[in-house]
Order: structure tokens, then C-alpha cells, then sequence
């Protein structure tokens, strides 16, 4: 089916937004308004404009691509995955609906470092601002953002923030504690970490504060239970069944990410560990799945979609030439107990 | 900390695109270009014009908002939850992102009909279109968008689609087929269903699948066991417990999505009823995560990714005046098979 050409105006001429202004007895700027969604034009003449515009079967004759749009931020992943980006774009989403901006997601394809092709998409898209997340900008990057006006702000930073970039994060350190010092307090001694990579800066600290929970409670860490992972499901499996293969197996594990939680209770079951009468597992992130998991996850509680509002807020408050102060902001973790934790076995 | 002026020019006057150009020998729409982001401009003038940039401090002076975009498609959900939309955003963005079109993320606040304030963003907005997803633009609204010349594409149909609206989904009466004839061959008896809600489409047409199982197998449907749910893991766990808590409980379970029998499992765990052993559950979707359940969910995959893909080129395809032929696409489902599902207990 091809489409039918508009017919609709007496004259058998298609109709024009002049045509149907001068019908109506109104501009025809408030025409285009109409047809542009534009908020300043009455009920009753927006209604009367739609009556018209649909009686004459009007239709623009081209789409002017790209010629406007409303007020963009850009929501930048390394990675699109799992429940957690949708934690943070609904943080972000109804952040910036609230404040009338429209929100543009990107992914890297998994590099922590955008190429100059996604650069080039944002500078010709001229956002009001960039948010990234877990990702970095070369400093010639940042720049070109500079250079161009575009603010950005950085969620849960990959690494050392560079000069006065404003970030917004959580208290990785403390999570990494909290859940560590739960363990060593129901009586664990053999307690593994499965922390995120090496080269993210959230990965080291939660690994800072599961040392920081042995040194309170004078237990000596065993270098080989603690590891780097990906926060998937995946490298939770992997560094579980390794784990859990040793002679010596840990009593406990902090799966560092839900995810990995995941995959450490799936190498449970393959191996007929039961968690947690055999083996605790906590998680991170608290995402909505992890109460439901078999068992419940015991897990440390991001606020996901705070950070993600507060950083959208951030952004668009320096969009408007506004000072951001303070420009890093860090929002507490906090633990929560469920039923994948208890005292270690007795035989352990 | 202020931002500080650009004073970064040898005549100490800030620097502006046509001292930057002058001082290069380049025309002031190249050095623009750059700014913008655009293609057409060799990369060793890019990279001239870049370096002159920096050593200016060259700063835009007010950021244009709103002025200018690259092409953008508008992504819709009804409600942003669980990693299902992750699988649609991935298949939009990728094909988005090789179209060189990028992608504005919207939810509709749950609701399956737009609100007006949401079109007439999107009216602002100009996008090259709009992809619905399980959502439905009222005969109105529809207008609102045919006016504009701005086409949409339906993802995964809520409900009949009207007149010729182009679609994109999956069999969901196959799924539901194939799903029910795996229980019933495997020697199920008492089979519950529990879809999604009784006004989407795609919820009825699996339980019409699962009908048509127990026809071709001579099983009557028990109506007692014939749920719609929410596709999310509360109405999974909510109509498992009914289910389950029944004196003549079924044997199985088809959770019409993978979270609906994520909440099953759940339910199964607080009874005591073990899975496969006692209860057979079958998915919906075959989320990543589906694998990694406890057991691993027997389920219906669904191409998500790719009828994402699909529906995005067809509306890019639209945008372009292009005719999209057929205007339906139905691509097929089928069931994998893991570890959640067995022959019935003996007793039963």
C-alpha cells in the first residue's frame, strides 16, 4: 500500500499551514506551534488547530531532519547489561523528565574509553550535557566537550576523577566493609571477595574495606581468596567454582555484584554446597532480583537511582551556567540481611 | 572553584571561530564544522583546527539549546523494569548506532496509552520516528504523529494493531504451544498457565497456544488454573502461591515470562515443593539470566534483540520515505530446554 496524497482542502489543493491559518482566523505561527508541540498556545485553540490540521488530512511535506529538538542530555554506558542500567536510566529518566529534558543512550561497546566516532555523534547532537558512567574521558576528550560548552558528569567513576570533574558515586569503601565485618561477626574466618575489575576504582575500594573489616577483627587475609571479577554472572561462576574446588574453601564469599552472586550460588548448586547452612554469599547492588533469589540475597544497597537522579540534576544545573557545589558527591551504602548469610558450618 | 575565562588568544581577546580560522587559513564553516562534530572535514584540518582549540581555550560562548541534533529515533517503553528492556535497548541502539540515528529513551509511567504532555515532547522533539513498545497511540495521537510525517513502528503489539501501523513481534500463540505440548509430552496432566495481563495481546495468544496443546492432546483445561499475570516477578510469585496452595495443585507451570517464574520459583521454595522433582516451570523471553536460575529455567526464547533491530530499520526506513513491505513482521519462538522442567512426580 502506497499512501494516499492529502486531499482533504475544498479547493482539491492539499492543505498548508497558511491555508489552514487563514481558515481558522489565527497566525500561522500558532499553527506551527501547534504542529511543533510547542506549550504556548490556548486548549481551545490547539484543539480547534488539531480539528483542522486533521479534517484536511494535512501532513508536513518533509520531515526537516535533525533541524530541532528539545533539550537532550546524553546517557552514556560502557555496557548495556543486566538490571543494573536499568536502575540508573530510570534514575536518570524520570530526573530529567521532571525537568523537561529528553534523555539520548549510548553504550561503548564495552571500553571504559569513548571512541572519537561516539564524540563526534554527541558534539553534532550538541546535548545540554553528557552523562557517563563508569566510563573516562581522554583529557583531549574532555576538551572537546569543554570546548564546545557540553558539561558532563561522571557516575560511579572507573578511576581517580581527573582537575574538577564533578562525579557522583556511593560508598564502595563502606559497602566493602559492612559486608565483610556481617561475615567475620557471624563467625567466618575464611572469607573470599569477588570484586569487580582491577581497573575500576569502585572494585578496589570495596576490596580496601573487606581488608579494612579483617584488620578490625584481627583476621588475617588469604591472598588467594580474594579476586577480580566483571561483575557479571559469568565471573562470578568462574571464580566460585575455583573457589569452592579448593580444598580449603571459603566458608563465605562477598560476590561484590548481585550478578556475581548469582553465579556464585549456581557453582553452589552444581558442587551441592547449600547456602548458606554450607556457604554464606553476599551480594552488592541490591537490585530489585536479588530479594527474590533463592535464597534471598543478603547484599549491600545501592542507591542506583538516587545517584542517577542527583547526577542528571547535577548536569543540567551546570547546563544552565550554574556553579555545582559540591562537585563530588558520595551517597551512603548500607547492608541489607536476607536469608544467603548465617553462622559458618560447625566442621568448618 | 569558578571556571576561568578564556583569555587564551595573543591579543589577550578571547578567541572566537574566525580569529581561529584566520590564524590557520582555514574557512570559518570548517572550523565550525569541527566544533559541530561533522565528517566532511580531512582529519589533518581537524586536527589542526583541534590543537588551535586548546592552545586558545577557545569556549562556545552560550550553548544553543535545542538548536541543532543529529537524527534521533524515539524508543518508548510503557514502564522501565527488569532486564527484558535491556534486551530491547540493545537490539534499538545497535541498530540504531550502524544507521548513525541515535536513540531517546522514554517510559510512559506504566501506562500503556501516552499521555499528551509525552507526544507533544516528542512533537518538540522532531525525531526520525517514534518505536512503541507494548504500547498503543490512541486514533488521535496516531494523527498528532502522521502529520508531522513522523512515522512509528509497533514493537510487541499490546492490541490489535489498527489499520495499517506497521509491527514488529513474535509468535506468542507458538510459544505458548510449544511451551504447553513440552509439559503435556512429558505426561503433565494438571497445567497451569499464568500470562500477562488479559488486555495485551501477546498475554492471550499464549494462553490460546496453551489451549490448543490441550486440545491436540485431548487434556481438558482445568479455567481454575488459567492465570493472567503482570510479566513481573510479584504476579509470578502471587498466583504461584494460589496455585500452589491448592489441594489438587498442577504439576507444572507455564510462568509466561522469566520473571513471572522467577516469583514461581520463589513460591515453590517457601512450600517446600522442589523444582523439577515436584513442580515443572517454563519461562518466557529466555532473559540472559534465565540460564543461570536455580535450576536453569526451561523457557520460549524470544528474539528480542533482533525484533528490535527489525522494527528500528523498518522506522528508519519510513523516516526515509522508503515503503516497508510487509508492514508485519512475525519473527518465530522457540523452546529451550533446561533444567526446570521433568515427568511428574509419580504420586501426582
Amino acid at each position: 500500500m502506497t499512501t494516499t496524497s492529502p486531499t482533504g482542502s475544498a479547493s482539491g489543493a492539499p492543505a498548508t499551514i497558511a491555508s489552514i491559518a487563514a481558515e481558522l482566523g489565527v497566525s500561522v505561527p500558532t499553527v506551527s506551534k501547534v504542529l511543533n508541540g510547542r506549550a504556548d498556545v490556548s486548549a481551545e485553540t490547539r484543539s480547534r488547530v488539531e480539528t483542522a490540521l486533521q479534517k484536511h488530512q494535512y501532513r508536513r511535506r518533509t520531515q526537516a531532519v535533525g533541524q530541532r529538538s528539545g533539550p537532550l542530555i546524553d546517557l552514556v554506558f560502557h555496557e548495556l547489561d543486566s538490571a543494573w542500567c536499568i536502575e540508573i536510566i530510570k534514575g536518570v529518566r524520570r530526573a530529567a523528565s521532571d525537568l523537561g529534558v529528553g534523555t539520548v543512550l549510548s553504550e561503548l561497546g564495552g571500553r571504559h574509553r569513548p571512541q572519537q566516532s561516539w564524540l563526534d555523534a554527541v558534539l553534532a547532537r550538541r546535548p545540554l550535557g553528557v552523562l557517563l558512567v563508569l566510563s573516562r574521558l581522554e583529557a583531549a576528550q574532555q576538551y572537546q566537550l569543554e570546548s564546545r560548552s557540553i558539561p558532563f558528569v561522571v557516575l560511579d567513576t572507573d578511576g581517580e576523577p581527573q582537575g574538577d570533574v564533578p562525579t557522583v558515586g556511593s560508598n564502595n569503601w563502606l559497602g566493602g566493609l559492612s559486608a565483610t565485618r556481617h561475615l567475620l561477626e557471624l563467625g567466618h574466618r575464611r572469607v573470599a571477595v569477588i570484586s569487580g575489575p582491577a581497573d575500576v576504582l569502585c572494585s578496589r575500594a570495596r576490596i580496601d574495606g573487606f581488608r579494612s573489616a579483617h584488620d578490625e577483627l584481627g583476621v588475617a587475609v588469604d591472598p588467594a581468596l580474594v579476586r577480580y571479577g566483571d561483575f557479571a554472572v559469568e565471573g562470578g561462576y568462574r571464580h566460585g567454582r575455583d573457589l569452592l574446588d579448593r580444598p580449603d574453601r571459603p566458608t563465605a564469599i562477598f560476590a561484590g555484584s548481585d550478578m556475581q552472586a548469582i553465579g556464585v550460588l549456581r557453582a553452589a548448586r552444581e558442587l551441592g554446597i547449600d547456602v548458606p547452612r554450607e556457604l554464606s554469599v553476599v551480594g552488592y547492588d541490591d537490585l530489585p532480583v536479588a530479594e527474590w533469589m533463592g535464597p534471598a540475597l543478603t547484599t549491600v544497597h545501592q542507591p542506583l537511582q538516587q545517584m542517577a537522579a542527583i547526577a542528571t540534576r547535577m548536569l543540567v544545573d551546570l547546563a544552565r551556567g550554574e556553579t555545582v557545589d559540591p562537585p563530588r558527591i558520595e551517597l551512603q551504602t548500607h547492608l541489607v540481611v536476607r536469608e544467603s548469610t548465617t553462622v559458618p558450618p560447625t566442621n568448618a
